[in-house]
């Protein structure tokens, strides 16, 4: 995004945005500790799946570079735990396990230290750079689903800010407004961290596209009425059979959107796509904290101490999602087959 | 509600919780104007179906107090601005204008200006009164579809504060659980005024009813997960046919539920009825003020000046609703002639 990086190497240390601080403030923070980059993924400093990917990559750059090793064997057994406390951070999103076993391949396969370290580095900006290009690619693909004068309705964020790259989701609407189509965006704010009011909405306004902030609450009222013509979420992993995990609220989304006939589209890169896993049952949920629901900005909206459950994604069976736009391309049912050519498996 | 009144008619005023205030401060309003009391209804001081009527019926006492009149033809010209301010302050609730139909009848059958102001206070008494028993007998109906061991999901808040009364939806829960059933509710928190999170949550913990607290976004998660074994909600206004208009995200739950398996029950007085009406398209929908949506308890959670629409209520046609639950007993299709005969026409 013009004048925004999202996160950037800077050799001995991170620097990337605070999301949480969106979007009143725009405050850098910069991390030259991979434990403190752990912190900020778990705070949602910086969040999105594949953001999160290319965190966790430049932050196993970042702890290599501290590890004092006088040989391979030494130096991977030292790279062990700055894996693991990136692994532990969040659990739905599979592009941050995706990215770190890259990183751990790469590691592996080097030669000694000094080149390993190196090696690291240029990984972490090879998976920033791909990240990038595949959300490019399916922008591309996606763009061709937008028709001129359509209203989209998206949820979450899933532009700049989720991806540290051109986007997925919010790619596809970004294309197809850079491809002069005339486009009407409604954001839901997406409780509880009100990512689509916060982010969306800060992201859209920079692209100077036109969008109408909703409650999520009114995602089927505007459906109902025929004021939306397509829906298009991310993901933060896509199960064997299609299956999407995605911020809580996309599955409420998906059965509305098809109720009234609004086609459902989910737009992710293949790094999203776990083929470990056969479906939605399979894929851990996260559950964050009651604060989340119970407080806003540090402000109890509910009496103090009631019980709240804080599941962060839902899982939207593959059923209801008319598409998933890849960088491979647009994938249609059967998915079981077509996600595995996508992977290249 | 033990220890809170809700809305208390004092002879020349009438005292009511202040809603907004809630759940964090128990603060109450002493309005000696119906002008007052007209501006608590807009802001909603005081909301709800049920309530608002109530709340119009003393408001018309309250404003006949007020007039100096010689004669009854003096008094009604009089009483008229009275009438149309309050009947001016929301669209969608029909209780509303119904309370304010009966007022105005009670008052151009009445004799002299004495009379008539005596009969109107007696009148809105008795709105109160029969509102409540209304309450009581449609919970009793509503509580044999609940069953022991239960989970409930309910939107908004339709209790005490809502009804002045017993509560509608939160009414058949609170009879259920009266009858010693072990229940356990899920609360919708109900953006943007979060009357889940601050009022239902409030009222559930003063009945000692366990409850858990989610984000809207949350629903379509545990209506799949099988956690939830029916929705309960309130109404604002039923068409003819059944439809129902009701707190935004309505709809989406009923569909959801549907979409689930899950019975979706809608639960008012016969004064919610509105046979003018043939169906939810001809229900008029409010759009409140964009902020309720970019600020919460004055705090902004979107960039400033973002496009908002905020309608207060959704419409959720009839063939999601399995039963509307009534103080005549549990309506089922086919709704045209079994609403109209609990009307009484």
């Amino acid at each position: 995004m013009k004048g925004v990086k999202i996160i950037e190497w800077l050799g001995d240390r991170i620097r990337l945005i605070d999301q949480t601080r969106l979007p009143h403030e725009e405050v850098y923070l910069e991390l030259s500790d991979y434990r403190d980059l752990a912190s900020a993924i778990k705070e949602m400093r910086i969040r999105g799946a594949p953001a999160i990917g290319i965190a966790a990559a430049y932050g196993m750059a970042l702890g290599a570079q501290e590890i004092e090793a006088s040989s391979k064997v030494e130096f991977l057994t030292k790279l062990r735990p700055v894996s693991e406390t990136l692994s532990a951070t969040r659990p739905t999103a599979v592009n941050l396990f995706w990215a770190l076993e890259r990183m751990n391949s790469v590691a592996e396969k080097g030669d000694d230290v000094a080149q390993i370290k190196a090696a690291l580095v240029g990984e972490a900006k090879r998976i920033d750079a791909e990240n990038n290009e595949a959300n490019r690619r399916l922008s591309l693909y996606g763009a061709e689903l937008i028709r001129d004068g359509f209203a989209i309705l998206t949820h979450c964020n899933t532009g700049a800010l989720a991806t540290a790259g051109y986007g997925t989701a919010l790619g596809v609407i970004r294309m197809a407004k850079e491809q002069g189509k005339n486009i009407h965006v409604f954001v839901s704010e997406t409780r509880p961290l009100l990512q689509g009011a916060r982010l969306t909405a800060w992201e859209l306004r920079k692209y100077d596209i036109p969008f109408t902030l909703i409650a999520d609450t009114m995602s089927g009222h505007f459906l109902s009425k025929g004021r939306i013509d397509c829906a298009i979420v991310g993901a933060d992993r896509i199960a064997s059979n299609g299956d999407v995990a995605n911020k809580i609220g996309t599955y409420n989304l998906a059965v509305l959107a098809m109720e009234n006939g609004v086609p459902f589209y989910v737009a992710a890169p293949t790094s999203t796509i776990d083929l470990s896993i056969a479906s939605g049952d399979g894929i851990p949920i996260e559950e964050r904290s009651a604060k989340e629901v119970t407080h806003i900005q540090g402000i109890a909206i509910a009496p103090i101490g009631v019980a709240v459950e804080n599941p962060a994604f839902d899982i939207t069976p593959h059923r209801y999602i008319s598409a998933i736009i890849t960088e491979k391309g647009v994938i249609r049912e059967p998915y079981v087959e077509r996600l595995r050519k996508a992977v290249g498996e």
